[in-house]
């Protein structure tokens, strides 16, 4: 429920492709697929070789690219971006990809992460007489690349990606180049694919298999990929490297059918909510998820504690931009938009719900309350994750630590505070072993920030400034 | 998958509700909460005792009813409808409720299900020297009402509704009155409520639900509830009455959430699915459901056939009518929208696949292609209704016997058709037994005309032409 | 300045073309060059002998009609309308043409002109069962001539005219006949032409001299013309005919290049200045006219009182439906949108302005306020047609004789609320010399009902219920 | 007639409040008050003297600028802007005001004009490393501001401007200060007025007739007038002066009721037809115009030469952005839609047409053979302005010397190419007399480039490369 119920901004989701006389459409069904990676905004970047277009726009994927549209463009190199606000805020300039024309050439940059040091890269970038566009963290790398402008492109690139500090998987194209970069740690997910014999980069493997493409391997924390009309190249901006990817993406945020460094997210669900039934088992007559990304948890759950697995709760679709919110009043009444409880499944019963995590609380309060209504006679609540207690500074951005209900309090609070019977959090441990990655020393191959306030990079703009509300203007 | 990819025509949703201060918002989360019961148009009528306004338009519920707009709106009473056309044709003058002005009074109709006498009433009507406004059937019956218009409201329908034939849950109101009303099988469901003391009408109980209204009570075939300053009071205009339930609000076209005539459809599905793997197991590694109708019955299923339940397909939120369709080019390459197989889960395995109908088999066709293109070793197709032999006259309409897979073939053609390695429907007998309804002689309380040609009712439009395409105009 | 600025209900436009391959561009062109008769809604119905099609909509004839709809449109006949509510009110269903379908056919009405028993017929027709769908008066006629359904359609419509009363110019379609029809006194202009072979009707020449059509004749009193594949023929539903051709055609409602019965509108508008100039000579330093309807008259008045002829005051282009209106505040600042005086023109000056009319006074007092402003010394107002007194129940519809100023004042009255420094009107004898037309005894062959208060027709609704708001709903 | 039918590009309209309560109001009609100066875009930047709000769009000042948007905007400075693309191309990134932020403040800048070296200044600011954002010549001054950021912010100005060449009316905004400025020579006009108190800049004025400002004097060449809370002070970033004012502003341009350097626009075009009368009177019937520049020409043509003045050609108002272009085999037959000629006024008679100036040809060719068909026995064209020989490198921009009639053929050769009776221009002699502004040596005090070819400033873009299309992009 982190992402969906709460607010929160979220990472995005990027996609390239090159050398492909489809390039637009299948950039286009390939973003469409990563859909759930951001709904504010989408957009893309094609280049013919020597021209290069731009199309993007605020809303869906089907909002943004009508047919017409798309009929007007032509390219064989395109790359695209779903957006959910990471840095910078709203509005239709900040949608990517970013697009820059000079009188030599033309630069286009899609980036799913989230920048660390970008407000004191841009005070000394503008002081220096640089106008930025947007609020965006992600300009900061055009400037620098500009500033670097008498060398050749890959190396305007090189010079650049070690001035930035914090999460990135970037997709930087001009009219007959494509470069896909990771940031030291891979705190981000980049997969490279290839379909008639073209290349394919994405941000989930769910991409590649909506257009048909083969996976062929993970980008490389700190490698950079160089795709043009002679092939593909890797080299390294740094060899400083160590994998540090971001748990939340098996958690809650990536596609059930998308592979992430190797590993199925639905099956690595399914194994948290065993792993979490074999931690924090309890008597009970049916288990529910709460929909869409506990579904996978739930199903793990009922199964290894061989209680039945039932649609305690349904999902109401349609719910969208223009849906009129009810007034207070009518929500009082018990007018509920979002999740209806299934009254003649949980009637009498002890109930277990499972959810992937827990935010602010506020959603699982009113989850608890709406199954207690329909009758639950007990609702255990079962995470399968371990308590976020603090923010997240690469995209998955919980404003501050105030918010999180679980920052200064322990699990018995947060129990009462939500009014469940029980709670239980799966262990970090647990979570490790559920999920498997091979583990590294220093992050276990994944960053968990979150649960435990260790951050694996600098955090230049929060830690010179604490307790100011963080913006790029 | 009945509904959602085979572009049949479906029935639709009705809500009414009289004497409550938010009549509107009431009518607005209600009707979102049956938008899949039609997703072409939607609209209502409110009235304030005095006046009534009519707010409706083609698309979904969020989409024609904006904040701005109801805000204008005022009134204590209000019926609703959200349409997939079932007779008339598209366009904005066919969306519901229809609304009509006299000099005397208003008059306001919504309708679910399908008349079978409409071309002839009209004909005769128009020779009489009327004029229709929509090419809807619903209009019959406004003609009808305004012929006898010496006659009281509720004696004008009394005398109106034995006139027609086929398949009606109809609300019917003037400035003052609202009049629920079943067709004499009762083939549509129609179920009333009670809100902070005011008395609701709607086509499935979801509706309730979301508003925090209580469920009172069934609507009876052929009854007439009437509604006003009153109270609520019942007349009967006909007493030549027995039930005969669409057995498809069963199988794939009711909410999870709701109770069709008492029993919860979830549950009810659940036990097709347990019926089916009774009748049909076979040895499989996992069972997925073809979301999202099909999902309670592959749970049955794996549950009494002790398989792990999957998610072996994922279905593509976000798919809405500006998505734009793949050329054939890229379908042949592979590009797929709507569902995708998830390769991790059913690579290798043998799939037991559960799907709620059949209807001209190229959906489950695409489905089991799908699967085995992801690495299934064998796919079982499992279908937890019996097979769909005969066009629907009610409301599902599937235009004519020919487009209809199991018309003229059976269950090994079919099998063979689709490309499956075993194919079962479920039996009828297994079927009325599942969903355990009081069987009364003739209809064992519900319609089985599209599983076995044995039609409850006159279908007078489609005897006398029955090699026409039926069309109102 | 009548129409433009006082909200006034005005008559309408309409055209038809018969047999001709471009009927649906043609009708484009001629609704658009007759926009000035009515920017409230535009429609046309084509047929194509055996199928009718209805575009219409709210809005300018360049917002209703966009070229992707034409092209989805073919047929070799159509009628079109633009329109300017003058009985009915507002909203989609009541812009014309009005389009009704039968099982045997359709039928498609476009109406310039009002009845004057439209709510009595209503009322009659209602009580036998009809419903209306709009509450246009035009509807009246539908209803009549389906109550005739056994005759030909020619004489379907030859019993139904009779028991109109008021003004009308019909034309009338349906899928292989046009008929135009005009009431019994010819109060609304309407025009028959020729193109490429083809028949047109059209209620203003200019209409046909955008497409290149050739003027023929005017449609008679009384007459109905007959138009199908036979060719044209005509026949008279009455024969108490007699013409009284509206005066405010010529005053201020044609367009400048259209003929009305023959006569040039410019030159008989720059005839009405000259007699002016006659009647009221004043001596002044320039002459300037309300643009853009008094134009015409202000240099036939400068011409004939031979002083110069100058541009005092500018209208504003682009001030359309989404203007925004300035505050109470700022207009008292002087803030003006539509008209702005030239202050190096009339700065000093002794200024004759020259207005068509006026009718409740309210914009002639703004506009010798805003010259006075501007530095002129004297304001001089001369009106090139009589005062208005009474009320219009034919389309040019002073809702009520409250309302116009000129009911219960005298000119100097008239001349001190204006504050002008003299008022003159131009009298009914002048006016009836300087239009011209051949004087048939008792109408003079125009009607002068709201100068004179003899109505020349029954105008039942409005003496039945004198004290009512006349309303078809 | 050269803006309206040519298609050529033209200059822009800027406006500027400082210090009213009103100020989002007051920018809006007056910016509407200019919409002739350009309907391609709007906008505006508002200041609170915190925080900065743009707003801007393509199309009408009606159709960017909506109620419901104005309200959420507040402040009590504000600049305004309406375009018609001189250079850069379209776009809505190209729309003024251009609006950017930086970590310290804000820059709004709007732009009447074109610079002669926008080019090579982008050139080299892209070559230290600036990206621009737009293709605006504007722009350039922003990256020039910003790269003197250690000034003050009058002074960044000051710096800037000299290094700029061609012709401009800046308006130029930061949070708390307001700097108009005016190129070397004036070539655009730029009025300073007064509201309330507050200080108000307008491209012409009447802007400041429509809302109640008062004018007060024109910015001076070379000057840049700062206003902020001390009030408003005078410097001059150059003293190499001199005025060459536009002459079109006074030949088509800007409204009749405006004042350009305190002459009124149509006493002005009076008197320039006045002395074409005397230069080239010819024996006629009528004197028409050519609606609407034309008019004051035709008005002043028709009293020196005594000659009555008609309406023999009528102009066709809502012909906007959506309008359907006419088939060629329509317009063959005779379809016209922007203006029509009057058959009764033209028909057998000798008929002056006076236009305002002849770009193309193609126009002026289409008008003689209108009247032609319209009757007309002879048709006499009066141009109230020299040959146009040579193209316009500040603002009204005639792409390219070869699609100028005049460019390379004599009186005679022009004539006989658009088919008229006789042809005379207005001489420049007669032009100077007529307009008679006060004579500097060298340029008269205004721009006479565009009918002698001696232009008034470096043209370093075009002389540079003189062969090629001339793009910032």
């Amino acid at each position: 429920m982190l992402a969906e119920m709460t607010g929160l901004n979220e990472e995005c989701g990027v996609f390239g492709v090159f050398g492909h006389p489809e390039a637009i459409q299948l950039t286009y069904y390939s973003l469409h697929s990563m859909q759930h990676r951001g709904q504010e905004g989408a957009g893309m970047v094609i280049s013919d070789q020597v021209h290069m277009q731009q199309v993007k726009g605020e809303g869906l994927v089907t909002e943004v690219f009508h047919e017409d549209l798309l009929k007007t463009l032509s390219g064989s190199a395109s790359i695209g971006h779903v957006r959910y606000s990471t840095a910078g805020g709203g509005g239709y300039e900040n949608v990517q990809p970013l697009f820059f024309k000079t009188h030599t050439h033309s630069l286009a940059l899609a980036h799913n992460g989230n920048l660390t040091n970008a407000i004191a890269m841009r005070e000394q970038l503008e002081r220096d007489g640089s106008i930025f566009q947007t609020s965006s963290d992600t300009e900061v790398l055009a400037h620098l690349i500009r500033k670097h402008n008498s060398l050749s492109f890959k190396d305007q690139i090189k010079q650049s990606l070690p001035m930035l500090e914090g999460a990135f998987a970037f997709l930087i194209m001009t009219e007959d180049q494509m470069i896909a970069a990771l940031d030291p740690l891979g705190m981000r997910p980049l997969s490279l694919g290839k379909i008639d014999g073209a290349w394919a980069v994405a941000s989930e493997t769910c991409a590649f298999d909506v257009i048909g493409a083969e996976y062929v391997r993970e980008v490389e924390p700190g490698e950079m990929v160089i795709i043009d009309d002679e092939g593909i190249r890797s080299e390294y901006y740094t060899k400083q490297t160590e994998r540090a990817l971001c748990s939340m993406e098996y958690v809650y945020f990536a596609r059930p059918d998308s592979n992430v460094d190797g590993l199925n997210i639905h099956s690595t669900r399914k194994m948290l909510g065993k792993q979490l039934a074999k931690e924090a088992f309890v008597e009970a007559d049916v288990v529910t998820g709460v929909p869409d990304s506990s579904i996978s948890a739930a199903i793990g759950f009922a199964e290894e504690s061989n209680t039945p697995y039932e649609l305690g709760l349904i999902k109401n679709r349609y719910v969208g931009r223009t849906f009129i919110k009810p007034s207070q009043e009518l929500r009082e009444k018990g007018v509920q938009m979002k999740l209806s409880p299934v009254r003649k499944i949980v009637e009498g019963k002890r109930v277990v719900m499972v959810d992937d995590s827990i935010v602010r609380g506020t959603t699982s309060k009113k989850i608890v309350s709406m199954l207690r209504e329909a009758g639950a006679k007990e609702v255990h609540v079962r995470i399968s994750s371990p308590p976020i207690t603090n923010p997240c500074y690469y995209g998955i951005d919980t404003s501050s630590a105030g918010e999180l209900i679980a920052a200064k309090r322990n699990v018995a609070e947060i129990c009462q505070l939500i009014g469940a019977d029980s709670l239980s959090y799966l262990s970090i441990d647990g979570m490790l072993e559920a999920i498997g990655r091979p583990s590294s020393m220093k992050n276990c191959g994944q960053c968990l920030a979150c649960f435990t306030g260790n951050y694996p990079t600098e955090i230049h703009d929060h830690t010179v400034r604490p307790h100011e509300k963080i913006s790029l203007i």
